[in-house]
């Protein structure tokens, strides 16, 4: 287990691949609580994209921090885990785009396809500060 | 999503299958923490096995708020997360032959392989206390 960043090519390849991420978050009373995810990453940072409401957006906007883990779906004991903060919440037109490129790269459709109606989402933008890499 | 429990048939064949559970545990200051481990429920309760003195044991002992996340790993849209807290630290031989049921389980090793020297192991027994599965 060792010390990373984001521009280590096998941990670029985990979040280029359709792994799903397994993203921590802290409820009101400090309690953790985990879901899985899609992910991408952009320019040093981790993305994530909800449905605003959900626990992950309400517990971030209260206390921004963060972990997440994820494995190689054909070889789990490659692992990175990660801790950070989310130091953003974009809505709007970018959001909406964003959701739509992890639709192509996660079930391969231009168009996210399970949209609610009136639903909006926003773009969890995670800023790494500890990352630990096994393989 | 709905409310469930650990003898839904669905959410007891993700635990037996050789899908990893995502763990999140609290680190001192209180930001959450996640990692990828082994794991087996045992009536009624979740449970977890790792060497002593790992971030997640000793975040346990600490506070033994914990989450989870499990997906099929050959459907990973049926997933659950479940929120509890671990109520016992085991150690000692029912931890070692513990150790060595998950690494049948996973590896098809009859002995777990990866021992370290001198390594003591312990389970982290987790009572669920709310489950939530999708699929």
């Amino acid at each position: 287990m060792a010390n990373a960043n984001l521009d280590d090519p096998d941990i670029r390849r985990l979040f280029e691949s359709k792994n799903l991420v397994y993203l921590s978050s802290l409820m009101k009373d400090g309690s953790p609580q985990v879901t899985p995810t899609w992910v991408d990453i952009e320019e040093g940072y981790i993305l994530v994209n909800t449905p605003n409401g959900t626990l992950k957006q309400k517990n971030t906007s209260r206390d921004p921090r963060v972990a997440l883990a994820l494995t190689d779906q054909n070889n789990p004991y490659h692992m990175v885990t990660i801790r950070g903060v989310v130091i953003e919440q974009i809505t709007g037109v970018r959001a909406e785009e964003h959701i739509d490129k992890l639709a192509k790269k996660y079930i391969d459709k231009d168009k996210y396809p399970r949209r609610s109606s009136g639903e909006e989402r926003t773009i969890l933008k995670i800023k790494p500060e500890s990352i630990f890499q096994m393989k």
